[in-house]
C-alpha cells in the first residue's frame, strides 16, 4: 500500500525530472522567440507570422483542454477525476510532445528550436491522448495514465512524422494523424484492459441532470473552436479561412443530423443528451483532412450531414456490440465521435485529393499540395498516399494500444478493481456529501473480496 | 402520435436537404477563401483583412452560442433543452442566413460568395434568433422553433437589407437588427401562443441554486465579449477599437446601476440573481448603434448607466405587468434585457448621428457616416434615417412575431401543453435521478385531462 | 436596518455618478480610437499595434473575470456571491483605474486618453482586486468592498507607477504588481477583520462536488489563457510570443509538481481538488516578471516545478498556521497561489535581470531592458532596481492592507457577523430550495444573539 501510494509521485517527479533535463541539454528559443534572433527587418513576415499563429494558439489551447476536459465530465461520480487527469496529461505530454516531435521534426545543430508552431502541435498531440483517455475513462488510475502518455506521445510523434514527413501526407485538422490515431489506439488499448465484470461499477457508469449540463460546457468549446483547431495550422493565405469556413459549415450540417437522427432511433422520439453532447461535433471530425481542400460550402455541409448520422447510429447500434461482441469498453464513445468519422475523413480526403486540379486551385495549388504543384505527384498519386497515411496511422494506433495495454496490465498499477470504475474516491479526497457513497464502496468491496 | 414522433427528424432532414441543394446550386467561396482567386499581391490588404476578421469571428462565435445558451440554462428543469434547442437553432440558422443574407447582399453572376465576413453575419442573425427564442422558451416544441427559424430568419434578413442597404442605417452591434427585431419578434409570438393555464407549470419556472450558477457562464460570456460583438463589423480604423471601448464601459456602468436598483427595489435590500444575469448586461445592448461613433468615453457611462436601470426595473415591475395585462408571457425577460435598451439603442444612435460633425470625426468621418462624409445627407437628415430605421424594424418584427404565432398555433406540432412548460422529459431522454419528476407529470398529465 | 438597506444602493450610485463626471471632464479617445485622430499613413505601426493588442485585450478580459470568478465559487453556499461581487468589484475598478492610472502615468495637457492599452492596464488593476477578493471571500460585504476597491485601486495603482515609472522595473505580467501586491494587502486586510469565532461558519466553508466543478471552470481558464495575460503588454517583436511560451511551459511543471507533491503530502495518497484548482496555477505566476526575459525553456519548467511544490505545501502545512498563530483568515488560500510565488517571481525576476548580457538578448536588450541597453544602467544594477520594486510592494500592500481594514471594521458597513459568513443569503434573494438554510440560519443568529 505504501508503494502504491508513492507510485504517483514519483511518477510525476521522475518524469518531470526527465524532460527537464532534456530541455536543458536541447530545448531552444526559435527565430521567433529569442531576443536576439529577431529581426525588425522581417517586420513584414515573422511579425505577421506571430499574428497570423497567436489568436489560433489560443483557440487551440482553450478547444482541447476546456472542450475535451468538461466534455468527460458527463459521468455521475468522475468529475474530478476527468478533470484532474486532463490536466496531468496535458502537464506531461505538452512537455514530452516538444521533444518529440521537436526530435523528429525540427532537430537541427544539436538543437531543437521552440515557438509557437511548436506549441500548437504540442496541443494536437495532446488532443489525440484525451481522444484515447475518452475511451478508458473511469477504468485507468493516475500513474497508468501517465504511462501510457509516455509511450502514446512518443507513437504518435512517429506516425504523424512518417505521414506528414516521409509520406507528404495532407492532414491539416488531423483526421488521421489525431482522430483515427487516438481512437483506435484508446480502443485496442481499452480492448486488452477488457474489465469483465464491470456491471458491477454500471451503477456510476451514466450521467445525472447536472453532471450532463457540465459535459456540454465541452460540447459548446468544441463546436465553437473547431474551426481554429482545423485551421491553426494551415497555410496563410486563403488556407485559413477556407479551412475555418468548411468547418463551421460542416458542424451545423452534423448537428442537424444528430437531432434528426437521435429522435428517430429512440422508441417515444425524445432525443438523447448523449448523442448532442458528442454526435453534433462529428463534423468537425469529418473535414479534418478536407476542410483545408477545395472541398465546397456543400461538400462541407453533405459530410458533416453524413458524420452526424453515422455518429449518431454508432452510439445507438454499435457500441453496445463492441462492448458485448468485441470485449471493447469504450467511456465516451470514442468510435463514434473520432473513429469512424476520422476514418470517413481520411477517405473524404482522399476523394477531395484525387479531383485536385490546377483550375480549381490555382496559385493555391503550391500551398495546399506543393507536390502536385511542383509535377512530383499526380492527384491520382497523392490520393493513394493519403490512403496510405490512413492505413499507417491504423496499424500504428493498434499496434501501439496493444502494446501499451500490456504494460498497463502491469501488477502493482493503480488500476481500480471492477466494482470501484467510474469512482472519484479511488483516487480523490472527496467532500462529506459523499459520505454514504463511501460506506457504499466499502461494503461493495468487502463483498468483492468476499 | 406516430406522427408527432417522426415530426422533427423528417423536419430536420427536409431543411438540412433543401440547404444543402441551395448551396450546391448557390454558393461559392470568396476572393478570401478561394484559393484559386487569393493573390499574395494583395497582401497588405486582403491579407489584414482577414487577420482583422478572424479574431472577431471566433470572439462572436463564443459569445452568442455560449453566451446565450447558457444564459438560458437558469430554468431548473430545463437545461437540456435550453443548450440542446441552442444547437438546434444555431445549426439551421447559420446555413440559411447564408443563403438569405447572401440573395439580398451580395448574390452576384448566380452565386453568393461566403468568408469571414458572411460568417459573421449569420452568427448576428442566430443572436436575434436566440433573443426570441428567449421570449417562448419552454413552451414550445423543437419542431416549432425550426419553422419559427425558418421565417424568423427571412423576416431578419428583410430588415436588415433594408435598414442597411436600402435605408443605409447605421447599426454595427445591432441595436436595431439584432436585439430590438429579436425581442419583439419574440414577444408578439408569446403574445399570439398564449398560454393561459401556465400556473399549472409555474412550479417549474424558477431557477435552482445550481442553474443560476450555470446561467452565469453564460452572462459572463455575453459580459466579456460583447465589445468583439459590436465592433466586429465595424470599419478597419478607428472604428473596432473605440467600439470595443465604448461597448466595455457602458457594461460597467450598467452592471453598477443593476446592483444599485437590485438592491434598491427589493422589500429587504437583498439583491436578485436574475438581475445581475440580465440587466447587467443591458450596456452592450445600449450601445448597439452607438458604439462605433463617437459617443466620448462619458457617454457609454451614461448610456450603460441608464440601460441598468431600466433593465432591472424592467424585471421587477414591468415583466409581471406584461403578463397580467397584456398576455405576454416572457420566460427570460427580453423584454427587458433586449426589447427596452434595444430600442433606447436605436434612439440613442439617432441622437448622436445628428451630433455627428465634420470637425469630431475628421477623416474618421468616411467609414463611419459615409454619406454625410460625400454630402449626400447631412448629419440631421441621416439622424432621421436612424429613427425611420427603428421604426421599420418594430413594424417587421411585430407584424413577423404574429404571422409566425399564427403558423405555429397550427394542431400537429410539438407545442407542450401548459402543465408541461419548462420540462426537459418532454422531449429529452432524462437520467433516472428524474424518476420521481416522470411520475409527478404523468399525474399532472392525467389531472389536466380530468 | 434602513439604512443598511440603503448602503449599498447609495454607494454604488454615488461611486458611479463620481467617476462619471471625471470621465467627462478628464477622459478621451486616444490616438487609436479617435476617428479624428487616426491616420491611415500610420498603417503599418498603429493599425498592427491594434491587431496585436486586440486578441491579447479579450483574452486577458476573458481569463480575469470568468477565470477567478468561478475559481471562487468553490464554496458551497456563496457562488451568487462569489459571481456577483466578481462583477461589482469588475465595473467599479475598471472605471476607477482607467482614471487613476491615468492621471498618474498618461496624464497630459488635462486629459487622460483611454484605448486598448488603457483597457489592458485596467484588467490587470481588477485582477489583484480580485486577488484581494480571495483572501477575504465571505466574510465581508459588497459595501465593503466597494470602499475597499475604493482604495485598493487607489493604492495599486501608486505602487505601479513607482515601479514602473520612477524605479523603471520590469513585470509584463505582474509578479509584483498584481500577485504579490493583491496577496499581501488581502492578507493584512484580513488580519485586521480577524473573526475569532469563525467556526460558526465552518461547515459552510468548504466545497460540495458540484461547487468544486464549477471552480474548475476558473482554474481551467486562468490555465489556458495566462499565456496571454503574462504577454499582454510585452513589447512587440519576439517579446510576446517567447512570454507566452514562458508562461506555456512554466504551468506544465507546476501542474506536475502540484500532482507529486498532492498525492505525497496525503495521508492515503489521495489528491485533493483545492491543489489542483490553485497550485497548478502557481506556475503563471512564478514567471510574471521573468517571462519576459531569456528565462530559457528549461528555467521556466523549473520555476514552474518549484512554484507548485511550494504553493501545494502551503495549502497543506502554512494556511493552518497562518490562521492559527497568526490570526490571518485566508479563504482562497491567496498566500499559496499569489503571495509566496509572487515573491518568488519577483526574485526570479531579479536573478534572470541580473544574468542579461548584450550577447544573449541582442538588438531585443532595448525592448526587455531599454536602460541596461542604453548603458544607463548595468544588469548587476537594474537588478538591485528590481529587488527594490519588490520591497516597495509589500510595503505597499502591508500599509495598505492594515489601513483599509481599520476602515472597513467602521460600525453601519455589511460586514456578517461570525455565524453568517460564506452565505449567499445574507446578501441575495436565493430560490426556496434553501428554504431550510433560512430557517437554521435563523436560529443560529438567534443563537448568537442569545
Amino acid at each position: 500500500m505504501a508503494g502504491r501510494r508513492l507510485q504517483l509521485p514519483l511518477l510525476c517527479l521522475l518524469l518531470q525530472g526527465a524532460t527537464a533535463i532534456l530541455f536543458a541539454i536541447f530545448v531552444r528559443y526559435d527565430q521567433e522567440t529569442d531576443a536576439a534572433r529577431w529581426h525588425w527587418g522581417n517586420h513584414s513576415n515573422t511579425d505577421n507570422e506571430f499574428y497570423f499563429r497567436y489568436p489560433s494558439f489560443q483557440d487551440v489551447h482553450a478547444m482541447v483542454f476546456v472542450g475535451f476536459g468538461f466534455l468527460m465530465v458527463f459521468l455521475q461520480r468522475y468529475g474530478y477525476s476527468s478533470l484532474g487527469f486532463t490536466f496531468l496529461l496535458a502537464a506531461f505530454t505538452l512537455q514530452w510532445a516538444t521533444l518529440v516531435q521537436g526530435f523528429l521534426r525540427s532537430y537541427r545543430d544539436g538543437h531543437i528550436p521552440v515557438g509557437m508552431e511548436s506549441m500548437i502541435d504540442a496541443d494536437f498531440c495532446a488532443g489525440a491522448l484525451l481522444i484515447s483517455l475518452g475511451a478508458v475513462l473511469g477504468r485507468t488510475g493516475p500513474a497508468q495514465l501517465l504511462l501510457m502518455a509516455l509511450l502514446e506521445v512518443a507513437l504518435f510523434g512517429l506516425n504523424e512524422f512518417v505521414l506528414l514527413c516521409l509520406l507528404e501526407v495532407r492532414d491539416a485538422g488531423g483526421s488521421m494523424t489525431i482522430h483515427t490515431f487516438g481512437a483506435y489506439f484508446g480502443l485496442v488499448l481499452s480492448r486488452v484492459l477488457y474489465k469483465p465484470h464491470l456491471e458491477k461499477s454500471k451503477h456510476r457508469q451514466g450521467s445525472v441532470y447536472h453532471s450532463d449540463l457540465f459535459a456540454m460546457i465541452g460540447t459548446m468549446f468544441l463546436w465553437i473552436f473547431w474551426p481554429s483547431f482545423n485551421s491553426a495550422l494551415t497555410s496563410r493565405g486563403a488556407g485559413q479561412p477556407r479551412t475555418a469556413l468548411n468547418t463551421y459549415y460542416s458542424l451545423t450540417a452534423s448537428t442537424l443530423s444528430t437531432f434528426a437522427l437521435s429522435a428517430l432511433v429512440e422508441e417515444d422520439g425524445r432525443l438523447d443528451m448523449v448523442h448532442v453532447q458528442n454526435a453534433a461535433l462529428a463534423g468537425g471530425v469529418v473535414v479534418g483532412t478536407a476542410s483545408e481542400m477545395m472541398l465546397t460550402p456543400f461538400g462541407a455541409l453533405a459530410a458533416g450531414c453524413l458524420a452526424g448520422a453515422v455518429s449518431t447510429l454508432g452510439y445507438k447500434f454499435f457500441t453496445p456490440i463492441l462492448e458485448s461482441k468485441f470485449k471493447i469498453q469504450d467511456t465516451c464513445g470514442v468510435h463514434n465521435l473520432h473513429g469512424m468519422p476520422g476514418v470517413l475523413g481520411a477517405l473524404l480526403g482522399a476523394l477531395v485529393t484525387g479531383l485536385a486540379t490546377h483550375d480549381a486551385y490555382g496559385d493555391g495549388l503550391q500551398t495546399v499540395f506543393p507536390l502536385i504543384a511542383e509535377g512530383q505527384r499526380s492527384a491520382t498519386s497523392q490520393a493513394v498516399y493519403q490512403l496510405f497515411g490512413l492505413f499507417v496511422t491504423l496499424a500504428f494506433a493498434s499496434a501501439g494500444g496493444g502494446l501499451v495495454g500490456f504494460l498497463l496490465r502491469l501488477p502493482y498499477l493503480d488500476a481500480p478493481s471492477d466494482s470501484q470504475c467510474y469512482e472519484d474516491q479511488i483516487y480523490w479526497e472527496v467532500p462529506e456529501v459523499h459520505d454514504k457513497v463511501q460506506e457504499a464502496l466499502r461494503m461493495e468491496e468487502a463483498d468483492s473480496q468476499a
